[in-house]
């Protein structure tokens, strides 16, 4: 009789962990076991996405999508880590341009490069997009692809955001990460699909927001294909390849993924076509656009601003039926603990 | 007792249950319980396969690679499908001035549409790869993506390839199914790197490889976003925007992908360089070209073919390691059966 108590134990323990393993194991089971969007608060933001969410994963709904079409593009700057009051990737920019100015002693006397030099961001915005365009080129182009990812690595390793001090990494928003997280526990496909370049977001994508290189879509140079040192490698080149924005963004979602998304989250007037595209699809489809409405716990700006102008898209929300999210009332928490 | 027994029995019964749903749905234990490459001879191919994979996925083994990092690419035509004696896109692309033929009355008259008009596939030939260009451009291009779409999907549906008399989607190599397959399941994320179209492939990549749309690299034309009929839609131009072959393949494998594969099988020179890149990378890596010497199974063809030459590869695979997979010898089965 006691070995006959053992055996039973050993088998309950057994059908314990293997059910154990089953629950930790099944992302759809956690995903309807408990509120995987706590730092949303409740609205209609949150309501919006729960019922798209339900809808699309439902079999018996006349909305059910696929596990293999349920594709969501987020933007970046803006929609998924701190983009005011610069990009981050422009802020890289000049610090290599700061790192390379000993090897070019003409910067010194030459615009674009001397208003970063000198800190006279007058002087920088005054040459337009060709000055930044001649800034990108100088310091994005004519090394390899590993040599760019490293750099682009160790200084998101280091700088920090000059309000929050921290790093740029840390500035992501809360409520994002658990909004990919609850669409891939769904069975979503997540990718970023961004203006920014490409080669600037892959290295930090998937430790980041758990979005591997491969699904991150974004501008682009041209590579070419050499013999460096005697290894074949990828050398970067001073010439765009692709402008992954506005009208880019359903262009590069063509390119890169080959299917509509059903779900697409922007923050500024730069993703209206890329949520239009995503809309614009057959069944229910859900477009949404952070608005930066708290100066307190992030920064607050729409109509004018410089960065992540959000002006046409708040105009056609309504008529759109486009989900605005006010970050000072949906999102309870924006960035993650220290 | 009887109460003990029934409960022991419950017990057990859940237990076989679950951990036979354990066992079916576990990639890893699958792949070692049995050989997933049946129509694999033995031989130095399928054992350098089967080392590889062994070496990669054990986390005591030097050569052990985080599975995000598992990235396999594969050549599509003459790879994983039939290209002989011509790209079944070609042919798509012929059959497409065929049925364009009474809106451009000019065609009967002017090379290359004229000679494709006739089967003169001399006068194709001669019209060079300006013609070939003009073809493609004539077909290819002016619809939106998802017309474009639907007439590959119908076409290639429908028409059946001249030697075998099967749809090209049976023709596809049933040993490199199941090696896809066999990668998936020890944790690789496989990807199509072709030189043929994007949009050519990514309609059957899904249901024929289990390769989804947004795994797929290949040539693309310049698509534009545009409101057509009222409604957001991609418009593909006639114009190129980049050719996916030889030294374009490492350079499509950076731009979509961002990772640099471990894996890498090809067929033709053309496939060189993606393998040079692939094992230029460090650890272990394998680099692997299909060589055709099937007559009578499928087709013989290398040096001096006029699709998919495999020539200074051949002269260079013992130099650099890269293993040549007789078609002949290697393969038990080439196609899946009817």
């Amino acid at each position: 009789m006691k070995l006959m108590t053992e055996t039973k134990h050993k088998i309950v323990n057994t059908v314990f962990m293997v059910l154990l393993v089953a629950v930790v194991t099944s992302p759809l089971s956690s995903a309807k076991a408990q509120d995987m969007l706590p730092s949303w608060n409740d609205g209609a933001a949150k309501t919006a996405i729960l019922e798209f969410v339900a809808a699309v994963t439902d079999k018996n709904d006349k909305d059910y999508v696929e596990p293999a079409e349920r594709i969501a593009t987020f933007d970046n700057d803006g929609t998924l880590w701190v983009e005011y009051p610069m990009y981050t990737q422009a802020l890289f920019a000049f610090d290599r341009v700061k790192t390379l100015a000993p090897q070019h002693p003409d910067w010194k006397t030459q615009q674009p490069f001397k208003g970063v030099l000198e800190g006279d961001m007058k002087a920088v915005g005054a040459s337009g997009m060709k000055g930044l365009m001649e800034i990108i080129m100088a310091t994005h182009s004519g090394m390899t692809a590993a040599e760019f990812e490293q750099e682009v690595s160790d200084w998101l390793s280091t700088t920090k955001q000059s309000k929050f001090k921290r790093l740029y990494t840390e500035l992501v928003y809360q409520p994002q990460l658990e909004l990919l997280a609850y669409l891939r526990a769904n069975g979503f496909k997540t990718f970023i699909v961004s203006g920014g370049g490409i080669a600037f977001m892959r290295p930090i994508s998937e430790k980041t927001y758990g979005i591997p290189p491969e699904q991150v879509v974004g501008s682009s140079v041209v590579a070419e294909f050499k013999i460096k040192d005697g290894k074949p490698a990828l050398i970067r080149q001073p010439k765009i390849n692709f402008i992954n924005d506005k009208a880019g963004k359903p262009v590069g979602i063509y390119q890169h993924i080959g299917r509509r998304p059903i779900l697409a989250f922007g923050n500024s007037d730069s993703d209206m076509q890329m949520i239009e595209y995503t809309l614009a699809g057959e069944g229910r489809r859900l477009g949404l656009f952070v608005h930066h409405t708290d100066a307190d716990r992030e920064y607050a700006y729409d109509r004018k601003s410089h960065v992540g102008t959000l002006d046409k898209a708040l105009d056609a929300a309504d008529t759109n039926g486009w989900i605005i999210v006010n970050m000072k009332k949906d999102w309870k928490q924006v960035f993650p603990e220290k």
